[in-house]
């Protein structure tokens, strides 16, 4: 099918229930289908917006085109929860229905303000000539709809073009101000940040730049975040444009960070060099928040733009990662699964293991949907295997070599691939030896946690249902590792949010 | 043809010269080429710009896409005159050679500033995604080429979107600065005009938007201009995106001007209601400069965009008008043809006539470019008729309804016609009743002064070479009347244009 411009800018009521119900029921049958993880009944998931824990409930928005799996009218879709675990989905609720998100309802953020939820997103606006003029929104959560549609910055300020989206805000009780980054493309088609403050979050000034090393680091900054953890200032951000450097930056766009000291009053960040979050293939536009006991948590859109994946022609596609939780290790950024995920786990399988060169498949470990955590005791390899999904014909391999401390995941086996993607493997170097993986497999996923949380590597996978072996196999040497298994049981998640939808 | 982006915008280093060669070729052996008005060897023409007289010449530019009849890579070509009648074809003199203008050298006007001619333009450059960042750029011209391109506002300012073009810079003694109009998009899709200023013609200051009674009129407003005449302060502009209104904004976009008094303090006009420039089909985004005596010149595009022309097929498109001296008359812009454009008149024709019901036909007076001078004096008509280029199945026909006092101009069978236009007729209603007409008749075009310039009324026509007489009658009573009729010779025009280009 050739989505036109129109198609894709169609809003729910300009289609029948009909035509909702029939695209609801051709996904629910789609293969490849998630049991724990955040996906759209319909249509096109893309980035966590308006993350926010107030009152005892977390609020999780995502956006959403409700229609087909290709970028087009955008809402927010949201789902609500006590635990950041089990989910209570709520349906669209920030709609393209103003002058300022006539095109779009944008990605952006949640805050609290005087016990109110705001939502401050960026408006898409197309003029009848189509160019686009972005809107920086704040609206009012209340009673799981949006009232008062306010911009407070209206079209893209001066030196910068059309590419001025995602606001972050937040409050700084030091300084008794609310503050906001955006994302943004200078006139001479390089990346930044742009802030903004407010006293009363009606009235905000531009600061100006946020000031980095990074001049000229490709030419779009997408969804930043800024927030201290333990006194280290660390800045999120979404840079476009960046050229392939051996094994980094090998997606379509990077996701990384800079950690180190901001000095507010000059707006510039001391920083370490740009480090990406995640070694995967799909991972992009995270977002952080602080949850229930004061932690950083993060979760990101597990997908990129400008990929053809394999849910496509069933008219779905992508699904937010699992929950992590952030902290800081030696300066370095640590990624690990929010606790309250254990909450899944349903089955416990143990085993103690020695892996040699003959492959060994666990036969009392299979599934297509579980936790897996490996822990290494003693490795006199080379190299070795651990392969997940594995059937006669399909495997996604996880390589590790001891010489050169990387870890390699390759999917070059793993079912359909996706396409436009650069290369079938990715390979990260680690700042320790291999310890502990912790690894969350589903339907057409997998999240590894590496060395609890020095690195993560997240990739979609496309196998058969009927892969679902777990074979390990070392080069050189013997591996002595245990291995914990639990099944996870999401139905919970997937219920309540389909069903929520269907009425 | 199909245009793809990527032709469009070739530039002329991408082409051989046996492709450009051929374009000029089929141009020169192309019907419909006017004999005395400003034309394109190959391709399309629009915008007049950077006129100015300097050093006893004249520099005449216009907007220019060589390789075709389509808007695409845009320069400025270049011509010179004495006289503003005989012209020496430079060539394309503002290239688009630089980051600025990437993608076309767009609109804009020349200065003379400490004896250097500056020309300050729009560059139009377009990022990898293709979207448009317009850089107001200074340049200086030098031997007939450009030096040191300089962007003096890059992107547009905030609160104004991608239409952000078209620099009109004048000099103010009293106030010993230099000031520039630039046609803008409010983020609110409302057009304006927003006011620079310099001392020293390098740093520019944004000192705000012209403020007029016209709040949301279009959505754009395109080539502004901005002088005094005998103490009126004139600001002409292109609005986009007015509807029509019975006889007026016929034409897919506007060209007009208000009239009053400007406080420059508080930069608010205060003026009389907005007024076409020219009553007829094919004209756009004029502009003016100050002539040898002092006298205020203007030139417009006679041509108007996404309207197909029957010349399109050739590979060439549009004229200039011929320019027109402006004055004031009862607070009215008046428009006259520019005096020595009778340099151009190589035979004279007179007649006395009394015009009746019984058509008739001026076997005296036949002819496809000439100049055609009626002064009435006596009109006992409802109606009388001028048919021009008439032939037995063609003419283009004037109406003048005494009882309306209203003038009409019908090309319904002036041969083929434009595609793209509302109706095939334009009509005026005249201050006064009718008692001149100047009539301009080009291989191509029709250019007719009303009352001494109180109207102007312009059209493309595309008769048959045949179609070359010329007939009156009148119903409800007869008309007394004397005709002139002048053959004119721009031969010389043409011939230095075009062989300029052809070494």
């Amino acid at each position: 099918m050739e989505w036109t411009r129109e198609m894709k800018y169609r809003t729910l009521e300009d289609v029948t229930s009909e035509e909702i119900n029939r695209l609801i029921n051709k996904v629910d049958k789609a293969p490849w289908r998630q049991t724990y993880h955040i996906q759209p009944i319909s249509g096109l998931l893309n980035d966590p917006n308006g993350l926010v824990y107030h009152d005892g409930l977390y609020h999780v928005f995502y956006q959403w085109h409700p229609l087909g799996a290709v970028h087009g009218m955008k809402y927010w879709y949201h789902l609500t929860s006590n635990d950041l675990v089990h989910f209570k989905a709520i349906g669209p609720t920030v709609k393209p229905n103003h002058h300022y998100d006539s095109h779009g309802a944008y990605s952006g953020s949640a805050i609290v303000v005087d016990n109110e939820l705001k939502l401050v997103y960026t408006g898409n606006h197309r003029t009848k000539q189509w160019e686009r003029i972005p809107y920086q929104v704040i609206t009012t959560l209340n009673n799981n709809t949006t009232a008062d549609k306010r911009a407070f910055v209206e079209g893209p300020p001066a030196g910068y073009t059309e590419h001025f989206r995602d606001p972050k805000v937040w409050y700084d009780s030091n300084r008794n101000k609310y503050y906001a980054v955006i994302g943004a493309q200078r006139v001479n088609e390089t990346g930044t940040i742009v802030v903004y403050e407010s006293t009363d979050f009606k009235d905000w000034q531009m600061m100006g730049e946020l000031k980095t090393d990074y001049k000229s680091f490709g030419y779009m900054w997408e969804c930043p975040d800024l927030f201290n953890i333990d006194g280290h200032d660390i800045v999120l951000f979404c840079p476009q444009g960046i050229d392939r450097e051996g094994n980094r930056y090998r997606n379509i766009y990077q996701s990384g960070y800079l950690i180190g000291s901001l000095d507010f009053d000059s707006m510039t960040l001391s920083h370490d060099e740009f480090e990406e979050l995640d070694h995967g293939f799909d991972f992009y536009a995270p977002q952080t928040m602080i949850g229930e006991h004061g932690e950083r948590i993060l979760i990101g859109w597990m997908g990129l733009p400008d990929i053809e994946y394999p849910t496509d022609v069933d008219e779905w596609a992508h699904c937010l990662t699992m929950p992590r939780t952030l902290s800081v290790r030696d300066d370095q950024l640590i990624q690990q699964p929010f606790k309250a995920l254990q909450q899944l786990r349903q089955s416990e399988t143990k085993q103690s293991l020695n892996v040699t060169s003959n492959p060994k498949t666990i036969n009392e470990m299979t599934g297509t949907h579980y936790e897996l955590i490996v822990k290494i005791n003693d490795n006199q390899s080379n190299t070795f295997h651990i392969d997940l999904r594995q059937s006669e014909d399909e495997r996604t391999r996880l390589t590790y070599d001891a010489t050169s401390q990387q870890l390699t995941l390759d999917r070059s086996k793993s079912g359909v691939l996706p396409n436009g993607v650069d290369g079938t493997s990715r390979t990260t170097k680690l700042t320790n030896p291999l310890g502990t993986l912790q690894i969350f497999v589903d339907t057409s996923s997998i999240e590894m946690f590496i060395n609890d949380g020095e690195r993560v590597m997240t990739a979609r996978i496309f196998p058969k249902d009927s892969s679902d072996q777990i074979t390990l196999t070392s080069e050189g040497g013997d591996v002595s590792l245990d291995m914990t298994k639990y099944d996870l049981k999401g139905d919970i998640i997937c219920q309540n949010y389909t069903q929520s939808e269907k009425h």
